[in-house]
């Protein structure tokens, strides 16, 4: 964890970041060994700050309209490791240890569906029954 | 590289992609083999079709409102080695061969700045000079 992550976040970094029209950056999960590309969400100002005050990955959900703390409901949690901003400062990677799995089908990656010839295919199996995840 | 890639993309693989109200996707590009995320851009169908069909990237320019072949003027072009799509479909991940760097500072990745105590930290340095990506 870099130094700068579980202290308070200065308006400094914040007022750096390029939101959008719409008050967002996109934001890349990758877990931080293996270099997996985890998941594809949205940060708010709010959910950077708390993200780099916490050290735990919090988005904000443009369903539901409000911060979206992963891992709230199902325990699959992302730790950050570090955070990074791309040349425009528009777009956000995090580097994270991602707990269980990150997308909610229960499979590791979200990115989990591959063109092939015959069109889209699953490429990975669930390691988690969403139901559990979830207490459906 | 995948079967699909380098034919005719059919629509019934563009149809299941959930583009935005303003017809984009976010993509990200991963360079295949280290794992290394080089960048996030936006797609139109337009761009993910040409991408699949040519096997070389092409992204759409939303500040210059048109396709944007990656390396058209640079040179460092992404060969296609599968593209993956998330859960909701709204999003995309290319994991490309990059021809030399991706960023137009002339570095490797575009994300190079970490945020650290003392604010942004750049954490690569260029690898070409960008007067020479771009003819200055």
């Amino acid at each position: 964890m870099s130094d700068a992550i579980g202290n308070v976040v200065s308006d400094a970094i914040l007022d750096q970041v390029a939101f959008d029209a719409s008050g967002l950056v996109a934001a890349i999960a990758q877990q931080h060994d293996s270099g997996e590309v985890l998941m594809l969400a949205w940060m708010n100002r709010a959910a950077l700050a708390e993200t780099l005050s916490t050290g735990q990955a919090c988005y904000y959900s443009r369903s539901r309209q409000r911060l979206w703390r992963k891992g709230e409901r199902s325990g699959q949690t992302q730790r950050l490791v570090e955070l990074r901003l791309d040349c425009d400062r528009d777009a956000v990677l995090l580097l994270v240890d991602q707990t269980g799995v990150a997308c909610h089908t229960g499979r590791r990656s979200c990115f989990h569906q591959a063109v092939r010839d015959d069109g889209l295919v699953a490429i990975s199996d669930p390691e988690v029954d969403p139901d559990h995840l979830y207490g459906a």
